[in-house]
């Protein structure tokens, strides 16, 4: 945390209602293995699907409208990452989305490379409103969508360009995210949103309260899709679980496996496989007993 | 087998010729290294290209008519897979596959997720009348595959609502997966064709007679892309061997593979490592003096 | 090496300044971390951006002119690959080769399957003009290459016919190699150039020099994408180097990853997660000092 300090926060109580229901979210998953859909880039397609099954979902992958609106109206929750897009995205989103948002069907968007590219930015802007229920994201996309969407009133927009890398830290992002997240909350049908910012410390606010999560490891910045999967993976937790807690079950989820799948391996293809035997292995215990830091308001 | 009894079976006689002939594909494959294209889901493309080489194969994957036209051309036989559709994929696939029968080619089928998705549905109703010579699939899958092809009278139509996960165990898809079969063998240029189900007991028709393949591991389940790769496989064995031979021998590689790779393995991403390695190591004496067993008719 | 022999040969001397730049890229790579971004098949996709991520540098995978020429300028190179090409790629290709050439931007080609399928084929004939920096290739795709760009006078020509799987010897592709390295020297911005051909031996050319690296491993063959992944390595390497240095980092890196990952290994899908590892851990000295036979003039 390069600006926030210690003394601004304090670890969640251990009988903090939500360390219980972070706890259930895994318990339920792993229980009934809730099927989430993603429409998601090519790059890392199936990792985040594998990600999802070791983590105790399942996964179906599409593109066209008529597929992901059929499978929407039967599984809990979908996850949409714009990279790699193709022509026809553009239409085929903007349908998705109103479908979507229509039916009151919860999605995890994750803004990949936010600000680049004017088909992206156009399809982005189009997300305004009917926006998603969650959004994941590293800090210099969450400050690019905030811009995208109009959020600011402009007096502390800053970090560097936007990009696919972020060149931002997460605290940069802090008030983008959570412009952002009440901007969920206020068009979702359910009054419930959050935003996750991926970094060296994760952050995630439900745009009132501010949790930062320390740990990780920098291994899963030498793999490509570790955030895709953590989108992926918080979308299967939504299927049982309000935004808020799943975007905290799969961040600490993640930021646990990383830490053992560094300690278990030898590099980036080793640490690969160990972190997919992680998230398979990993308890709710220890995911619902992490530290979790919560910024005093 | 949740219906069918051990009783009602027999497991096939150590000098039954479909040994000799499953074992001499193995050794085929693996003599000639023949290539077996792919048009293919994002998802699970890679393992699949990996899979077959690790069976022995080799692999070249196309999505343009072009494309998989003039490499049908030099390869034995094409796998096609009509997951993560794109809005060209109806009119290519119609072409293609006009074309393999036109030049009687032969080719397994892929009906990932039938039933759900207009495009989807069409699609897979245009096969119909150019079907492929294999086609390797769940249980849900044959089931809607079977309804959408007409071929059933309406008096056995069970199961649950198909998907992209099976819900249906094999026994369900018996008598839907025979008629599918007979619909190959009296449709394709060579009288030959064959059906593989896969589940918890794989089942493998070719209309005629019936096998259960006990064995594999339910991890195969908790990676992305095992049945694809098996598909995948199949065309490959296809290039050497018949449609029932080759359906047999995938699916026994397939079991045995998963059951060394589980026994090596601590979680999904060693799995997936563990069961490469397998399918490379796997031996043709193995894989032909499996447990076969066989309906009474 | 079939054709050539060792006493065509000298291995270059230590204190060759070559020497000195391959291991100057290889820090500055690691230095820097240089995004390179990549238009790529979809089969390989994964592991072409784990092998940049792996030796040092980062990625970024786009196919939409407008993302692709954004990133473009404010990324170092790109890596074109024309496998797997959908519809709309012909058009996408042929606007994004003119700006990265009007821009004076680096790019490595890979002509995947050179010579099959007529879209392929006119995307390739339209790159003659708008050439890249670097072509990497099996020696049947530089020899249709050739062909296709009308570079040779007809009185050499050999090889069997092109292929997805290259059945040709590198040695059968010099002449086609040096034709086309000169031909990218006389048509880029900056004078320079280079060819590899990967086989058996590899063959690394700027159209005078030519270059023989010994050694690899034939599981290189045994998983798909090893040559792509090495595309796009080169393109992370000309980020900080001029295309000859590029091409002999990234096809010497490679070499020696795939001897320690081949003595490491049990399997293809053990191999691939050894492969990525000694990516990431073999050192600068370890590349620059292997053997490097240089043809005597």
């Amino acid at each position: 945390m390069s600006k926030a300090t210690n003394a601004d926060h304090h670890d969640l109580a251990a009988d903090d209602a939500l360390r219980a229901s972070i706890r259930q979210a895994m318990l339920d998953v792993r229980a009934r293995t809730p099927l989430a859909q993603s429409f998601t880039n090519f790059v890392t397609i199936n990792l985040v699907a594998n990600a999802q099954l070791a983590a105790g979902g399942t996964a179906a992958m599409s593109y066209l409208p008529d597929d992901v609106i059929d499978i929407a109206a039967m599984c809990g929750a979908t996850y949409i990452n714009v990279g790699t897009l193709l022509p026809f995205y553009k239409d085929a989103l903007g349908e998705i989305t109103a479908a979507l948002h229509e039916a009151g069907h919860r999605w995890v968007l994750d803004p990949v490379a936010a600000g680049l590219g004017a088909t992206r930015t156009a399809i982005l802007e189009a997300m305004r409103d009917v926006p998603p229920s969650l959004v994941r994201a590293n800090a210099s996309e969450i400050i690019a969508l905030d811009a995208l969407w109009g959020l600011s009133d402009g007096s502390d927009v800053g970090g560097g360009p936007a990009g696919v890398e972020s060149t931002d830290d997460v605290d940069s992002a802090l008030a983008a995210a959570k412009r952002v997240a009440r901007h969920l909350r206020a068009h979702g049908g359910d009054g419930l949103g959050a935003v996750a910012v991926s970094g060296e410390v994760d952050l995630v606010t439900d745009g009132e309260r501010v949790f930062r999560l320390p740990g990780g490891d920098m291994m899963m910045t030498k793999i490509t899709g570790a955030g895709c999967a953590l989108g992926g993976v918080a979308a299967t937790y939504l299927c049982v679980a309000d935004p808020l807690v799943a975007a905290l079950a799969a961040s600490l989820l993640f930021d646990r496996a990383g830490e053992r799948a560094a300690a278990e391996s030898h590099g980036p293809g080793s640490f690969q496989t160990e972190f997919l035997d992680a998230l398979w292995a990993i308890d709710a215990d220890t995911v619902s007993t992490s530290t979790i830091l919560e910024a005093k308001r």
